[in-house]
Order: structure tokens, then sequence, then C-alpha cells
């Protein structure tokens, strides 16, 4: 054997791993996990449970699946269920049709924009979504997962990955805060990470068309300023966008030539007072010809979020509007390649589309459920706030929607040193001393972002409201103490 | 609006994009769809039906899917089944166990590696697979499919994609002919393609480790080669690999210091008289320390293909042997942002993988449907081989295993002027005309390469038997006719 050099090595791998950065989450969720064995292995701890509160994965904080979807699915996978009496007619129907379109069998793979049949009905729903508005299912294509459909649209519009931070780079108007995944992708695809601050104060988290005017200005020189990235209802912050907030947004792409990249997966969970979720989609639309001919636009959704939320089934989609044909032509290679959604992932997802009819066997539990969503986000936000309200150091924006918020804390100067000392930012330290003392894992802030100096940490909306008002007891005491130690 | 310049055109779409080359069976399965539809429009057709041959997906051949995993899979989905007397004991309670492994609901994301409870097990079948040969689960990284296994895979290994062929690219060697998700990974990882010739003549398909030696020094100055793909079973060829071919190749890795890639995929499909699987990993093992503690190896499998045929679910997993620990450190952010396994498809993966054992109520049915699975793959190889043979112009190697065999076909000179005055490959226009004239969809060669002027189209062995008889009975007349016509 000549030989003795190993071939994946540190300076061997791509430059594209070197790029990703760790997130802080990760480290609080490995401490998590561990302490979970440590209780299990009979070692003493002040608290009996982990509680983690940091993630947006419904079910995994407790919430009960929708009967209908997993009825169906079930169906589907053992299609030996439709001669049982155990399930209602209407997911018997539901499930035939599913199988008649997917030949047969849960089994087969996908076309490669999804199976037809899904597209269509994805179609229909935004249609029904946005009160007529059209949507042609050739727009619609099927991915495993919204992540990876925003990961396969930045790998497309970033195309001068090569040159760095140069005139020639790619400019993505990222916002602050934003989800960890996105900054990720960004990373990954080679992109310049344009950030624009959201308004951390006045009604919640609102987007100012100047904040990003200014930042395309000073970005130009350095890159191209190219893709705009927007979340509505936004992850972490809880904000909603209105018409008018909307309505500048796509003036201002509009006119900076600008493509719009917009993450709509929390469109279901709106509870805010007076607050409704308008796609940009039909906003667009609205706004007539001279800007719906013209403005290019990629929404993004998923089977994860709402009243659904399966995240385990990896299925999401993405909505091009103004999708120029050549590169639609030119890039099916990439998205066949690339875009793999799970068949049964997107059996899920267009379950979740469609509801039950009025009149449907499964109506009522369907809209129980549903119901019991949003009641559920909306009294645990009410809760949220009033909880955080009382303590000093602390203050939140009220949710509107959306499976967050995002406070922000107070850190004593004395923590920011010794937190330094230790190699941690001074919000993760915050948060590691928070679960290594009462048991409660919630988001370190800096994996999101925040203006310099400014130190939050992000809450789910997701915990039984029981839970979620003990966590909110025992962040109070700790805060107190905590604050009152380094003081 | 000043701006009137689209953003995503031809011309700012990522380099990446245009480098992807379309597939050839992309054209056919759009013209089988367009003929299936006007059949069903009424069109007059002189066959009744499309069939298609060209695929690896069983379960949209008629393969029926497992019992025992369906079953499983119901109750996962829709717990209260588990009350239900439908179903088996076994079945309850391995879907017991699964539950509880993701915290009572498949509708939750996985982390990042996969459900530690899949890695254990996975890592429990490698073990018992190769006779005891020790698997750390810490080294089974679940993935989305085993396509996005090798994606993923190409995609840390090639770390010179920017300099193009110089020789500081990352040269990857590739069999000929290979399946072409492979090739366009590649291409879209930038690495650069070093082709070997597997043996078109002889047994079937067999690797010369010669032919290996001249592509490494013929490559050598032009890039840097660096990994080894190797498919066995093999797609499209059947070939079978030896122990003693799988010892040479791992020698010949280990003196020319690649890192070896190798696709197992169709590891429970193999039928050919006096041959048996074997992996790498166990080969490398029982070559001792020497071998054993150095050579790099990233062996990939999937739930999409065995007896279990689960395309729809989209899971694979990499297990890795000797991978550097700084490069396991240093990866974990890409792979957690990008392998994405859905959690339903690793419980499909799983179940797939533990069989129920002699005197579980479930033992039966899944050894007969097991059973079936080798037979008929068996028969429908031996049928192929012996209707192939009677036609003049068509020879093929008797395959072993996997789904597939790769016939070569006699192209008369006129046919391929023919097809390039219209822009077609001669694969490509013979496949299209048996598809135009009988109905029937095979794949052109072309898609998975082969020796300069050699022409190949790829069957499955998965249709019913009877179906593929009058299958191989309409290619036989086609061939003739066809032949006759362009002499
Ligand atoms: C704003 C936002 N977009 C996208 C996603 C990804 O969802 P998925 O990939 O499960 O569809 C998340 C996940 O939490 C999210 O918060
Ligand atoms: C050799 C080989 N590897 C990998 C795959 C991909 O399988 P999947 O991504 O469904 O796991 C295939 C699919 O046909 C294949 O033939």
């Amino acid at each position: 054997m000549t030989s003795l050099k190993k071939v994946l090595t540190l300076k061997e791998v791509s430059p594209m791993a070197h790029r990703l950065t760790g997130l802080k989450t990760d480290l609080l969720i490995a401490r998590a996990e561990e302490l979970r064995k440590e209780i299990k292995q009979g070692v003493k701890k002040p608290f009996k449970e982990v509680i983690e509160v940091h993630s947006g994965d419904g079910q995994a904080m407790g919430t009960k699946p929708v009967t209908f979807i997993r009825q169906v699915m079930a169906a589907c996978f053992y299609p030996e269920l439709l001669q049982s009496d155990r399930l209602p007619r209407d997911v018997k129907f539901r499930a035939q049709e599913l199988l008649q379109q997917c030949g047969g069998s849960v089994g087969v793979y996908s076309d490669t924009f999804g199976l037809e049949y899904v597209q269509h009905n994805v179609a229909r729903f935004i249609e029904e979504r946005d009160g007529g508005v059209p949507c042609d299912p050739q727009n619609i294509y099927l991915t495993a997962g919204s992540q990876k459909a925003g990961q396969l649209l930045l790998n497309l519009l970033v195309h001068t990955s090569g040159c760095g931070s140069g005139p020639c780079g790619t400019g993505v108007l990222v916002p602050v805060p934003c989800s960890p995944w996105f900054s990720l992708a960004l990373q990954e695809a080679g992109g310049v990470r344009l950030p624009y601050f959201l308004a951390d104060q006045g009604v919640c988290w609102e987007l100012d068309v100047q904040e990003l005017q200014r930042v395309v200005q000073s970005a130009r020189g350095h890159c191209t300023p190219s893709v705009l990235y927007i979340n509505n209802p936004g992850n972490p912050t809880g904000h909603v966008q209105s018409r008018q907030s909307i309505e500048e947004v796509i003036r201002f792409a509009a006119s900076e030539g600008l493509y719009l990249l917009v993450d709509e997966v929390y469109q279901d969970s709106v509870f805010g007072q007076g607050r409704a979720f308008l796609s940009y989609k039909k906003v667009l639309y609205e706004m007539g010809p001279e800007f719906s001919s013209r403005v290019e636009l990629a929404a993004i959704h998923s089977a994860s979020k709402g009243v659904a939320g399966e995240c385990g089934s990896r299925c999401g989609f993405i909505e091009f509007v103004n999708l120029d044909p050549q590169v639609k032509s030119l890039s099916a290679s990439y998205f066949s390649a690339n875009s793999l959604p799970p068949t049964s992932g997107q059996l899920v997802l267009v379950t979740a589309l469609h509801s039950p009819r009025a009149g449907e066997p499964s109506y009522y539990t369907w809209t129980q459920e549903s119901q019991s969503h949003l009641s559920s986000l909306s009294r645990n936000a009410a809760l949220v706030v009033e909880s955080l309200d009382r303590i000093p150091g602390i203050r939140v924006l009220s949710p509107q929607g959306g499976f967050f918020c995002f406070p922000r804390i107070h850190i004593p100067p004395l923590v920011v040193q010794e937190a330094e000392t230790q190699g941690l930012s001074p919000d993760l330290f915050y948060c590691l001393r928070f679960l290594e003392e009462w048991g409660v894992a919630v988001g370190p802030g800096s994996d999101f972002g925040a203006r310099e100096g400014s130190h939050h940490i992000r809450l789910n909306l997701l915990l039984p409201h029981d839970k979620l008002k003990s966590v909110l007891e025992s962040l109070e005491k700790f805060h107190l103490q905590f604050t009152e130690e380094f003081s």
C-alpha cells in the first residue's frame, strides 16, 4: 500500500462544508439530550423532566395530529382498510382517489415536479385561498419540504458564487431576525447576505421599506442585490404583514429589479386581532398587470406547519409566478435531480390542503381540530405576553401569527464578559444556564440574528397551555435570580 | 417602475443548472404520457395500452407491497388501529415500538442523522448481514433516499469544482454503463468524470482492475483522481461482484489513495447461480487491519429497492467507514441542513430491514413475499435471456442480480444517419419507434453510457411474467421489421 494519506480530510473537504457555521441551538439540543439521559440514569436534578420550547415541531410539543389526514394515510398505506368499518366514508373516498392517482400505491416514485394530481390540487387550493386569482398547476413544483424548496431556489438564483463578495456576487436580502436554515442555505449557495432589520419596537417587528432601500443602496458596488427573502407570517417574529406593507414591498422589488422569494409556511396560523393572511401572489395580482405581468415571485409552503403540522412527511411546494420559460425548461433537469418529493408526503400535503366539506362525516372533527389549533396559539400568545410583561428586563412584542415569539432579554454586562471568556455568546450562556437549572430549553436568539448588543430568545407557542404556564413561571424565577447574581 | 429586466434569465441562472444535461429517458416518458392521453381520448393506436419497462420502480410495475411493512405504517399513521383486531400481534408490537421511538408520532422532525433508534437498528441489520463485523450506529447517516446520499457525498468530496478539469479538479471514476442520476449529480457537484468501462462480454459486465488502472494513469495530470464509484449489484448491468473482484478493487483503492463510494442498493436482489451479495465493508474487514483501518468507504442503501420496493418513501442511508473525525464534526452542519430524511420514510426503511422472526404471525407472509421477489426476478431474467438470444442483432449478458438487463442492439448504419438528421441519438430513435409502433417504452442506453458505436436498451425485470413475455414478443417483431426497413 503506497498511499498513507487520507482522501477526505479537513483540507480536502469541499469549501462549501467549511462555509457552514454550526448553530448554537444544536449545542443546546445536545445538552438537553444529555440531561434527559442523566435523569433516566437516576442523576438528581432540580427538575423532573426536560422541556424543549425552542422548536417549531408541533407534534413534538404534544399537538395531536389531524384525524382525517392520518386516517386517509393509513388507508393509503394499507388499502385493505378500505374494507373496514372503522374509517368514515369520506376518508375512504379520499384515499381511493389518492391511490388511483398514484397508480394504486404510495410506494411509487413521483414525477419530476410532483404527482400531476397533487399539482392540480395544490393549484385549486391556491385559487380558493386567493379568491379566484388563477393558478396554473404547471407552476407548482413539489419538493421534499419547504426548506428544500428554499435551498433549490437559492441554488438557482445565486449565479456567481465564485466571485465571493465582489461586485458580481448575487446579493440576497435577508431579514433580521430570520430562520437559521435560510441563512445556512445562503452560505451554502455562496450568495452575499444583505441583512435588513425588522422593527424591534412599535407593533410587532414590522418591515420598513426604507430599511430595504438603505440596504440595497449600500450594497450596490459590493455585490448585485438580486433576491429579496420575505417570511410572512414571520418566524421568529410573529409578525403578519398588512396589504399595504405587501404592496410597498412589491413596488420596491419591481423598481429595484429584485426577485421575490416569499416564505408563507405559517399562512394558516394567523390569530392576531384584525390580522388576516394575504398571499403575495394575491396582492400582486390585485395591483394590476403593470406589476402582475412582470414581478418575479416564488412562494413556498409546507405540510409541516398549520393545522396539519406534519413535519415528518417532508413535503412542500413552490409556486412560480412569471418564471422565465427558458429558465423553466433549462432547470427541469435540476429540479428532477433534486426536488425528490416523497410520494407519501405529497399525499399528506394534498390531504391537508383540502378539508372535508360541510355535511361529510369528518367535517365536524376537522373543524374542531382546526379551531383548536388557532385558539391555542392565540391563548398561548396572550399568556406569553402577559407573563413576560411582568418580568423586568424582558420585553416582548405581541405575536400576530406563526408559531413563535422572540422576546428581548436584558443581559447584564458581567454576563457578556463571562460568556466571552467561556467562548459562548451571551444568549447561549443564558439559555444553557436556564436549561441547566430549570430543565427548559429556549432558543438562543443569535442563531436568528439581532441588532448589535441586543439579545433575544425564541419561544414557541405550541406547548400545552398549562405546561407553557409553568415554563413561563420558571423563566421569571430564573431571570430574576440570574440578573441578581450578575449585577 | 424603472426596471424592465428580469432577474432570473438564462444568462443569470446558476451555471450549475446549465451544466445539467437532460436525459433521453425523459423525452421517452413524455411521449409515453402523451400516447396514454391520446388513447384515453379515443385516438386509434396499434396497441391497447402503453407499457413502461424502463424504470426501476417495482410497485409502478405492479409488484405488491410487503404486507407487514404496510400494516406497520398504517398503525404508525393512525395509532387507533392498535385497538383493531385486523392487524396481527407482531405488527402492533412493532408499530408501538416505532411510535415510542419517535415521541409518539410519525409527524415529528427527525434528528440530524436520523432517529437514534433507526440508526441503531440499521447498524444491527448491517452486523447481522455481515456476519458480525461490527457497525457503530454513529457511522450511520439517514438521508432522503440513496440518490440524495450519493449527491451529499459527492458535494462533500468534490472540493475543487472551481478549477474545472485543471490538475486540481477532483476526479471521480464512474462505471460505463452507470445510473444517470449519478452522472448528473457529478455534473452538478462539478467533479471531473473519469469513465471506466465494464466488460461488455464474457460472463456479465465484469469490473476489470486493469481498466481502473488505465483510467487513473491517464487522468493524472489532468485532474486528481480521488473517488471510485462502484455499483454492486449493478444497474443497468445486472452484474454481481465476487469476493475476489471486491478484494482487487479495495487493494487498488488503497494503493491509489481513492475514496470508495459504494452503491449497494440492490443487495437484496441477487439471483444468479452461485452468486451471493458480499458487502464491501465485510470484505474490507476480512482483509485485515492493514486495509480495514485505513481505506475510506461510504456505502449507501435504500428502502426503494429489494423486497420492500418503497420508492415513494424516499429514505436511504450512508454507512461511513474510516471517516476522518474532523470531517465528521465539520460536516455535521452540512448534513443537518441537507439530509432531511422523512420520519415516515425512516420507519418504512427500518421495518423493511428487520423481517418478522420465525414463529411470529407475519413470518409466513413475509417469507412468501420475499421469496416471490427473488423468484420472479430470476424467472424474468431467464425469460429475457432466452427470448433475446433468439433475435439476430440483439445480444444480452445474463443478469445475476439487481432489477435490470442491458442488451446490446445492432442498429443499422442507415438508422444512425437518419437519427442524426433528426437530432436524436440512434438508441433514442430506436426506442421512440418501438414506443410509437408497439406501445412499449424501453430505456435508451445512451443515458447510461456505452463504448463508442455500441447501442443498448435498458429493460427491467420487474414486470409480471406474462406481460414481460408479450413485451419481448413485441420487441422481436419490431426489431426484425425495423432492421429490414433500414437495411
Ligand atoms: C419560516 C420557515 N420556513 C420553512 C421552514 C421549513 O419547513 P419544512 O422544510 O419542514 O417544510 C420552517 C421550519 O420551521 C420555517 O420556520
Ligand atoms: C444504483 C442505484 N442507486 C441509487 C438509486 C436511487 O434510489 P433512491 O434514491 O430511491 O434510494 C437507484 C434508483 O434507481 C439506483 O438504481
